[in-house]
């Protein structure tokens, strides 16, 4: 597993740990509930790009090396389509296999859509939290509902975003996590597992980013979010909820800052512009407003369970189906680093395309 | 206005009357009630690569002339910052400009994310609709809600496809239609606009389309549809709902055709495979499974409204303003061919992409 | 014929003239010797991206109308392969036509490999052209051998590129240009044609365009240059003589100005360093290094000839042939537009890449 | 140092052995003469995308051990910005270095423009290779010229292609080998290296690759073969020859097979078309043509000798220096491999792209 990161620029700060300690937020917690007990240790390794602690402005090249890998694992299962997974779709892509020794191959294959290929996506983000970081601009992702139980939203009452730290499920509040433990524990009896929404907001973002007509924010960001495995669906602001708003109700007011007009040439002032409301997810016309950007996403139920299920096997024949060992009951909370890498991923890259200054020269020069 | 389609293959049928056909469905409506008065005749030109009426392989550019544009409608809000539109943003991207003459060429930019810029997607869409129904490939959308008023739902009682045919409106049920139209009516009154939700099927689509790992065939949908301005959310199959659901009532039980054992060299008879259910919404994996792709999508309320609202002119003062003229109050049912458009465009994009018979060449000859 | 223009600048002026005036060095001469009487009027026409002549920053999308279009020259020709041009490779990839109706279809496709489509490049070029102007960066090319007779070499006695302008030919000698013009007249009484060798310097680039590993500055404007039908060969600084020279006369020396010790944090000083020779063609490992960009095309006699030559039909049959009407002798001088378009399309595209002030930002920040 | 490969097909036969024999190539010679002492053993290691001995589909991660890497040979030029290599360029792209611990830095990406960085081209081009030999597609470039003394071209008197495999430097002619080698030995007594011309030629391809109007055949590989250091030029067929050419003695003259008249529904037998010349070097209009495919690149005397050479440190001062250790006294031949490397992937690329199926059931559709 490894992946490369290219067009970093030169002279960030970068080291192992910085990588290490995403990748821990990702990995199966130690308590009971809430996680796969394949006690995955990733420990990444910086082959390139990266000279005395500091970029070279090089391909990044990072290798995760898995100490605790057991291959065996899934032998049982190479001879059925698993419900709920790749299996039939990679082998309908990329062809059927030979009976004898084809199945290995293609279990390996279906390896590549398996959650494991997270762990490259974090380790990407990483390097590109560091240089968000430096421009003044954090993400923060939190577990936003399980199973149907849904926590407060940022301004109800009962949210607390430091309650995230205190709960291994990462929900701002204490009494929702509550709720949400004792479902999961009533899920896991039943051999069953939980759908969840992570919520995840963008703050320090300079208004302008985003590139009109096919490239807005919101659009890149919907296509990294979705290429995450399990994810169903994505909004933002309102979201969804705006279906049932009006114009009047909707709209966010713009209010620019008392000494505008004295600043007529200066773009900075006019740039830090607010509106009194953001129901807009801090994005209008595919292009940050410089509000804080909120999105949302839903991701399905692991569809690895001990119950059991009815499927086919790869000859055609009706079975029935159970999946041992132990696998996540939710995909939160390991996937909020990774819903953050996605997003770090997708604004680091519009902040190197944001050129302001080559934007702003023209302005003066001609 | 006008677009260019590459990579369309040579040989396949195409005239004006194709394009212009869905270009009509983007126009106002005739009625009081569903749209803007402004009566946008769209008129395409095919400038190049169509000949005797057959596509010839090469770049089809198409022009769209309007006949009917009068671009002094906007004069007086050229001072003003709309809440809800991208003045701003635009701005804060591309510069503020100086005072006398800046103004007109930061109008004419803004119109870049104004609604008109969607007739090129809807024309470049027909394109390749021609090319998808040459393979049996259909797309449909309709009105799933207005207002917070849902229609019924596909499996549900009184839903009704035909039904879209009868209202202008698009919405698959009667009943639901006049509620709609009433809300409708009364939101005009106020001078006010609605939000709404759009459902999409796409039919006919083979097992294995979709690019793993980061162009999943959701993450693909997720980039076209958020890129059209107002979406502010998509979701597949089941959805946001999944976030409620559990592995064993989200799992959809693959079951393949009774032949599949006598057929194990032949990848047609098992691409036929299906499902028992379809919660994934056609999508496992991020590669199509065969099934029919189902999504949904949200709309912002049209921001220009008649009611009077505030916002901050170009100097930074708070001012009261209303637009006048007559716009959409609802982006359905006028957004249902820029939907399809681009989904039509991304499933074209893959279907091309998708090598079946190199893939079939290197299973036989290694 | 047309192109669109995507990511220019705003602000820029540019008006129907400047792409005017380009498009008329690509149009056949008036004398009697050098070109094609086809007397084609290229007007285009910008249908969008500017403003009251100032270019918005959105795509400029240009049409090239042409008064003088007469599609049934080629008549006799379609049912022949003619040799050295690409029409039988054009049906190897695109598909052989049906016997009746396709020949008509396959004469248009091949219309996209004929010389009218860099008409498209030189007023994109044009559009280049503007925005390297504004950046004091200069194009400009000539016509270095036509027919095995070589114009003396910058540096050499008898180079003077003045005299570019007082020959239709574009050779910078008055002498060669003669000898030149005798040797065409005899081409032309024996119904022959002529190979060229087209020059081109680039002046006032910065150092540091290029983009390492694979997108060296060298590697784009090949890849440009030779993407220009008949172009069969391109060279930098020395060029195919460096194979013959040993690295201590090949090698240019650098030479910093003498302020530079006193400069140490100041890019701008240190960006102006010079070399004691330019061997390199101003370009070292991909990246340019300040010194003029010099580089040398060949490109083919035009392969339409009045002299009988031998070929096949499209049954397979062999034929003789001879191509009526008249045709260019030499594609020089109306490849020089093209050439320098093609270069200034690159070269806009490394500038607007090159983020010297977000390079600066990061060295002071971290 | 290492390579990713995405796109391979599933399916081919690849082992680590593959790409050590490539490598192997692109080694020092153990002979006194031809090439620098560092006797680098690059050990492939091949990471992902390979099963069992077979390709999966998935990316394939490529990582090259070196085994005798000494980074210290480099000190003392540390100051100095050497002529003929990229050290003042680089310099000038990413910023000059602060004096104390930015020099290390400077080295270390400049290390990206040396000859190392060629190691990954050749491992990813050996998979291209296992690839294009499944097809029946074979690359073989040799040694033209070295410091001016040319081998006898194909089809002159004294080629002898299976000579190459009996001298170090890989010409195809006993005595120029031996010229050369007295040539060499004389400029190595004098600290001096050469310059080389290579050539090489692709055999087996289909006709119908090449991507008009941008991405031509000849374009693609002169992007590929200038991205390589050091080339300072590319010429196909008859190359910069054809400036002095006519298209009577220029134009090949296209030859069908007798059975054309019989199969004119069928594409195969006219792909198999020939001409009776191969001026073009197998590209028409940017097309193969299904003729050998044939060109030459020129490239420069490695600018690392011993003679004494004027430069300037980082500080700007003038001096002297000779580069110590062993050095290539030409890149000829470890840059053989490489350039062949370079090409195996364009033509892959080509190959994957070449949809020849698609294209024929659309003739036969519509």
């Amino acid at each position: 597993m490894g992946c490369v990161v290219d067009g970093c620029p030169a002279g960030l700060s970068l080291c192992t740990e910085d990588i290490a300690g995403e990748l821990k937020r990702r990995r199966p917690g130690t308590g009971e509930l809430f996680s796969s007990s394949r006690s995955e240790e990733d420990v990444p390794e910086i082959l390139s790009g990266v000279f005395e602690g500091k970029t070279l402005g090089t391909p990044i090249a990072i290798i995760i090396n898995n100490i605790d890998q057991k291959p065996g694992d899934y032998d049982e299962l190479k001879y059925l389509y698993r419900p709920g997974h790749a299996d039939w779709t990679w082998e309908a892509k990329y062809g059927f296999p030979d009976w004898k020794e084809g199945i290995l191959s293609a279990i390996a294959r279906t390896g590549r859509s398996s959650g494991r290929e997270t762990a490259a996506r974090v380790a990407a983000g990483a390097v590109a939290k560091t240089f968000l970081t430096a421009h003044g601009i954090t993400i923060k992702s939190w577990t936003a509902a399980v199973a149907g139980i849904e926590a407060p939203q940022p301004g109800e009452a009962g949210f607390n975003l430091e309650e995230t730290k205190n709960n291994p499920l990462c929900v701002p509040c204490k009494k929702t996590a509550e709720q949400i433990n004792a479902k999961l524990e009533e899920l896991k009896a039943a051999g069953d597992s939980a759908g969840c929404l992570v919520a995840c907001r963008i703050n320090g973002l300079p208004a302008g980013l985003g590139e009109p007509v096919f490239d807005k924010l919101d659009a890149l960001l919907s296509h990294a979010i979705l290429s995450i495995g399990a994810c169903k669906g994505i909004e933002f602001g309102t979201g969804f909820t705006v279906a049932a708003l009006t114009g009047l109700s909707n709209n966010d007011v713009p209010a620019l800052p008392p000494n505008y007009a004295m600043s007529t040439q200066n773009n900075a002032a006019k740039a830090s512009a607010t509106f009194k409301s953001n129901n807009s997810g801090g994005i209008l016309g595919g292009i940050s407003n410089g509000m804080e950007v909120f999105f949302r996403a839903a991701f399905k139920p692991p569809p690895s369970i001990a119950a059991e299920q009815s499927t086919i096997d790869r000859s055609g024949n009706p079975v029935r189906m159970a999946i041992h060992g132990r696998h996540d009951i939710c995909l939160a909370p390991r996937v909020l680093p990774v819903v953050e890498a996605m997003a770090a991923l997708v604004i680091a890259d519009l902040l190197l395309q944001f050129r302001q200054n080559i934007g702003k020269h023209f302005q003066t020069s001609f």
